[in-house]
């Protein structure tokens, strides 16, 4: 078996041919998709489209196979029918291709005798003609640095977040919910039944890649148990690895089969192994993207303490609840820190000078400053977390509300560059028509600050605990 | 005592005095926010502003006092500070006035002696005046079918659920969270310290009252415990009642202490009651609407049965995981019905004809209704739920997916009118800066069509799950 560190010719081919691109322009022309997605996203190589029947397509010749291609072809992205693959394998390896995408289902994922039998002719061609393959039944590769990419409108902008998805519509979530929240990805891998490459293989190599900081990944079950754990165990030594496992329920698992292949496995020797192996493990898409986010845009904190300040009573107390049974401790502000703030607002009606501090308002971009500087330098406080509830205000009109809250997130923006403390900011509550624009231009503004944003209590409440409790397992609190 | 029955008059004053509005146009001034929102809502009624240094405010007389005002005054809003509320009460009483709702901060809740005192001199004269008070420390009143609010640009529409609320911004949330989702409301209370209506008073109230179907509440604590798990009791056994119960840490009972004085107590001794009165506990404000939106627009279910179908395996695994962690059941479906499926979509490869059903595509609309109709009929559902991921499509443009988008939401309008059966659709994964707002604009659209559309795959199998197992206990399943 090669290396894993080898898997890097995947992502960085110097051409690509698609096969099964047809003259017909409609929404079932796969092969068209791809070559015009990457076109769009911006593919700095050779692009090849196969059509056994030749013609034309925007332009572009249709090559009718591999032989007529006049340049080498390091990839092949297939979007022909499942029992056209074995030739097409056989023709990749006269060709000397080095890795074939199978962007079609029709495998071993269907109940059907056939699609397995098939997959398994397909595996045994490519090993032997020192073919890598990708898939079957998946999107397959996006990876900003090489150009590579299953949809053309995805961010270009590369990251330090990679994925191994066991789901395309998965990986593509991921890859539109991190850029809406500032999370950019080194690699997102589309592996659909992993009938040569598969999860360990991936996992291998993200361990030792430089460009990858943080290990995402979206399970269904693994096909090699001991060397998956191994990985698991290895990499999660180097890096922070957030894993969702799902397939917990019989129903689940049922459809895991159905859609991957994959075993799921007992979800109980599932949960020791990730704990045993200081795997993060997420309870959603959502909670994977929030926790990676806290980490990329986070610096390490020196411990647990939270000191939570914004407006609202009610959110205060439920900002407690849900930090609390997170695990985060949430200290009692000292004599002196209350005097402070008391100095800063003299008037103590509608204000909890506790922690969480709810300061009814900021009256001044100045007190703003002074409740940041005052907690930023307090003993109490390891992390600072802002919180604001676009539609908590009750009497205000809604030109004012826009103005303020636009100044807020100007003071947030200005106020993060004096911070030496790790912040977060929690924009929640925007329900209403006019507030929800505004809640997601501030969130997008502020992620491009590099600011850690979660978009409700309790998302950030799970994403920051998991984040703190993973510090504190790897170098205890210096404090 | 009076009874709870008699509260109907606070919802409907027949004319409104506002103390503390003064000329100043500024934003502290929340006596002339108050006025302006009940005009831009559409009060009804007959609206006096009070200011002792008299004056005029947009061309509306400010009257010097209580006396002055030529008509009867039915129900006061006070902005006035705390320290001048005695007087205003006495003067109250002399005018006959029979509510008053103190928005006033500065009272019981704050660490100080004075306010303690205030708030009990306030309470002795307003009992001794026949006047009920309303908070103090509270936004007051939001009830459309009377015309009240405390916001001028919130819901005009009246609907079946009720709210008692500790804390204003949560009511204002909940006002706003709801009008998104299709929930609207009979009566809001905004209650704040409850030093003379409590939460006790509104529940026996909103129990009886016919306007109101649904019941939920948010609360920090009570203060009559005994009456209060009575009350809850006796309204559980005529409507469906939710609570957010907030507290449960040590820091979320400090803060609750200082927000509205409410003693949090035992979080398992509250557990416990929540579970033997039949009360739903929500775990948050988006859950308590979550399930009041269940109740509103589902018919009861004939069992726990769901049926799920859309597009895409790996969103088909977490949904079978998260149902059935909600306690809700995925049966299998049976082989007469799944032929039935594989007769509309002959083409397997990308299909799974399990529970959750995924389509893949729906390739046009008649197999869309097609398929509807198959699933309202067969014996394996008792509910139907419907699930789009917006931007699960990897490989299609942007264009295409607004159309496709766009048609499918079409059918599902279309399709609701025919099923027997209850349905939920789930409009989920929609962080793409293109898909957000067609996704908003589906789920608003949906709703105003009486469909219950449910934002992520998580919070619809919990809302749910705890809407069949209300049903459930109330009545067994009759199948």
């Amino acid at each position: 078996m090669k290396t894993s560190a080898s898997l890097d010719f995947l992502f960085h081919p110097q051409s690509i041919a698609i096969a099964g691109v047809s003259e017909n322009v409609n929404k079932f022309n796969f092969g068209l998709r791809y070559l015009q997605g990457l076109q769009e996203f911006g593919y700095p190589g050779k692009l090849y489209p196969l059509n056994p029947a030749g013609g034309e397509v925007n332009g572009m010749t249709l090559y009718k196979s591999l032989r007529e291609i006049p340049g080498e072809v390091d990839y092949i992205i297939s979007a022909i029918p499942a029992p056209f693959t074995p030739q097409l394998v056989d023709e990749a390896a006269a060709k000397g291709v080095k890795a074939i995408h199978f962007f079609t289902s029709g495998f071993s994922e269907i109940e059907n005798a056939e699609g397995k039998r098939l997959q398994a002719e397909v595996l045994a061609r490519a090993k032997k003609g020192g073919i890598r393959v990708i898939g079957p039944n998946c999107l397959g590769l996006y990876c900003p640095a090489g150009g590579l990419s299953f949809n053309g409108d995805y961010a270009r902008t590369a990251g330090q977040v990679a994925m191994i998805s066991q789901s395309g519509g998965n990986a593509a979530h991921c890859i539109q919910e991190g850029a809406a929240r500032g999370v950019y990805f080194s690699k997102v891998i589309s592996m659909g039944n992993g009938a040569d490459l598969n999860e360990s293989d991936y996992l291998e190599y993200l361990a030792e890649d430089e460009e990858t900081k943080i290990i995402t990944a979206y399970l269904e079950g693994v096909r090699q148990g001991p060397r998956f754990f191994k990985a698991l165990e290895k990499a999660a030594k180097r890096k922070p690895v957030v894993v969702l496992k799902v397939g917990t329920s019989e129903s689940g698992a049922e459809a895991a089969v159905s859609h991957t292949t994959a075993l799921a496995g007992s979800d109980q020797v599932w949960d020791g192994l990730l704990k045993q192996t200081g795997v993060i493990r997420a309870g959603s898409i959502e909670e994977m993207m929030d926790v990676a986010l806290a980490f990329q845009q986070m610096t390490k904190p020196a411990g647990n303490r939270m000191v939570i300040v914004g407006i609202g009573g009610g959110a205060s107390v439920i900002l407690a609840d849900e930090f609390s049974s997170a695990g985060l401790s949430l200290p009692r502000l000292g004599l002196e820190l209350r005097q402070n703030l008391i100095n800063v607002f003299p008037t103590e009606a509608g204000r909890i000078f506790k922690n969480p501090i709810d300061l009814n308002n900021f009256e001044t971009p100045d007190k703003f400053f002074r409740t940041m500087s005052l907690l930023d330098a307090c003993e109490e406080a390891d992390m600072l977390i802002l919180h604001v509830a676009f539609d908590h205000f009750g009497l205000v009109s809604s030109a004012e509300k826009e103005f303020w809250v636009g100044s807020f997130l100007q003071l947030i923006g200005q106020s993060k560059k004096n911070l030496t403390k790790p912040l977060a900011v929690i924009l929640h509550s925007y329900s209403s028509a006019n507030m929800k624009p505004l809640a997601q231009k501030a969130a997008t503004e502020l992620a491009a600050l590099g600011i850690a944003v979660f978009p409700s209590i309790g998302r950030a409440a799970l994403a920051l605990g998991r984040f703190t409790r993973y510090c504190a397992r790897r170098s205890p609190w210096n404090r």
